[in-house]
């Protein structure tokens, strides 16, 4: 189990932004399309919620983290890819962990595992998805089994 | 505080049809349309979930309760007025309690309470919520107050 | 298809309040009421999501929007009318576009379409819910139909 | 606007079966890989709600849809990929309208149209999603206005 | 890591009843309450969904599991603690797999793990929760960490 | 019905902090520890959302309410105790209707009522769920007639 490329010290405590916008005449089939494009966009984060609206309306708040300079990117493409007449924002500040990225060794292969570090202590360690899913694939076995020996991996490290 | 029409002797565990329908392209705004369309053509209840369905696509199952005679008008509904290219139902037992209206007085006039009554056990008293509601709207007083009046009401004639 | 009233300049990315409360101990009979209640006392939103609070119950986050001098009515509302102890806010700018009402034909009379413009390009075309419902009842056709029509009407006009 | 293949003569109300297990042990990173693994196994729908657990756990009510003689199947996936120790489940009728693929003309070449058909008439018309997605990405344009161009193609048509 | 009581060999497709109750008059906080009472009467599960009701109610969907000769108490424990003036039900089958209970040791001690077996392959382990949990408090470590030496136990042992 | 500790003058218009962490990648089991803990280290409120975040999964957005200088300790319980790589958080004011208990006699001995007080004017009258819980219980009565004796009490004492 090596260090895999050299901790990331991104700044934390960031300023960054949050939109918002109510969605109830859209069809759900578009939204699965629109958070993709967001995330391509450079979102840091998109995610929906069921929410109900006037009228009886069940609809959808999205929600998504951005930098501040990528707000004009995301208000142009929630006007073009939604149906909303208006778009919600505030500051947020995001306290980010340090992450570093390790390999552990599996039957199957090696698989990395993204660390969260605070104050030089490892807080989480979650093995990426999708060289896990890959992997699950690949052998066909559950991706239940892939995480298990990743965490075993992990226990025998330490 | 009088007994209003006499006890309604309902049929209890009555046999009754269970539809339910996944919907991930209609527009929030036709639904609240379309349960409206639906109670008034006699179904007993409708309601919505909201779902997590394929391709990241918030959606909504719209579950609706009715009598067997009356499931082709619901479909013929559903079919015109919703997207859906299928309908699921299956039976479902209802045990229903009998229901008996009573009329007790607040200070803005009286107001209509609908009981559950089991083997001659009165259950629920629930104050008619329209009648609170256009109580609360002409006397320009909180709808919490006028419930709390009927629950008062409803004490003293214990 | 003529434009009907002139486009409408309203201010742009505008500072509103967003308001807050957390709900775990009133029927959501009321609910439904507090919401219309609101619109009415000019919120220029409201609306609930599900939430899961202490103790294993199923709550309400009510939450609002509204202009900072119409805080204090929205508050006594919020008092007189729910169950709340407290309520949390803050500021949030809200990027409005420009809205502007056309009229289109359909074979059942005009209907009104409120187009959302930003730049001077217009992203949004949203035929006015009441009127197509409207239509619906009084023609007996799915409201789906009237939407259908009002598109295509805005495409010949193209 | 041509008819593409014949329509599709379906079993109507045909008889299956829904499968239900309510899950709070395991990651939502899983479930997204499991509702994948279920469909390419042959579940007819998949999909998750939110559901409130005892000991205040936010879970996830998986339910899917399939023939009967494809349960073993499912269940073999739901106790390989899932964490569940039980698995739920009831007979249903589906009621499927019969399914017709037309191609209409946009700009950007033909799209696949799904019709649903009931005795005869055609009640949804959805143009193919992938097929939108596709154009959209290829050629740099909202999805929005793909699905608007295969409306205003099918208004024509008619 | 010894075999703790011997395998439970339960019955398996069993046949069972779902019951279910749509509440839109009633306080959350009753309703965790509710839960409570009725897994002391018996039920083998229960849950809530959110969902939208008429007249924009945010209500909630109670649904329970239990055994047939159970139906009476759980209609009776519904009937009394809730307001509802009906409550649906129909048969369900439930595939339990069958449960054995192992001991793993921990460096806090020892804890129980839950089985899952089906024609005698393991597919789930579950550390019990509320052992983790006593673990955590009294140690004054992560509840994570408990499950973690668990999974660690569980992998040696294999 | 007697006043019960002197009126309580807190703050009102308070600054505090929400903080929200969304999560993906933990089994819902914990999150109901998670809760608890952060309640019990003095977060002033805590609850959970459903949402839909990338690639289908079903995810909690977590959010909290607390005072600026307890934030460090929630953050560490979010490290410690969630998966999570990173935590969100924003200023937000909170109006606190002062609080009074009183205590109104019931057949079955006194109960605490929690009154909301703005301006001199009492909005709000809960009892006490626990104390109300406790009665439930001991006496084998209805939670619902329990609240019911507690608000008849009430409106006497008017």
């Amino acid at each position: 189990m090596n260090s895999y490329p050299p901790p990331n010290h991104e700044h934390i405590d960031e300023q960054m932004v949050k939109m918002e916008v109510n969605l109830d005449d859209i069809p759900g089939e578009w939204l699965g399309y629109v958070m993709d494009i967001l995330f391509e966009a450079g979102a840091n984060d998109v995610f929906y919620t069921p929410i109900y609206m006037k009228k009886n309306r069940p609809g959808v708040l999205l929600q998504l983290l951005c930098h501040k300079n990528n707000m004009d990117q995301m208000k142009e493409i929630l006007l073009k890819e939604t149906t909303t007449l208006g778009i919600r924002y505030f500051p947020i500040t995001v306290h980010r962990m340090e992450r570093k990225f390790i390999k552990v060794e599996t039957k199957w292969g090696a698989i990395t595992v993204k660390q969260g570090i605070n104050d030089g202590e490892v807080f989480q360690s979650s093995p990426e998805y999708e060289e896990c899913k890959a992997i699950a694939k690949r052998h066909n076995v559950p991706l239940k089994k892939v995480y298990e020996q990743v965490w075993q991996a992990l226990a025998k490290g330490k």
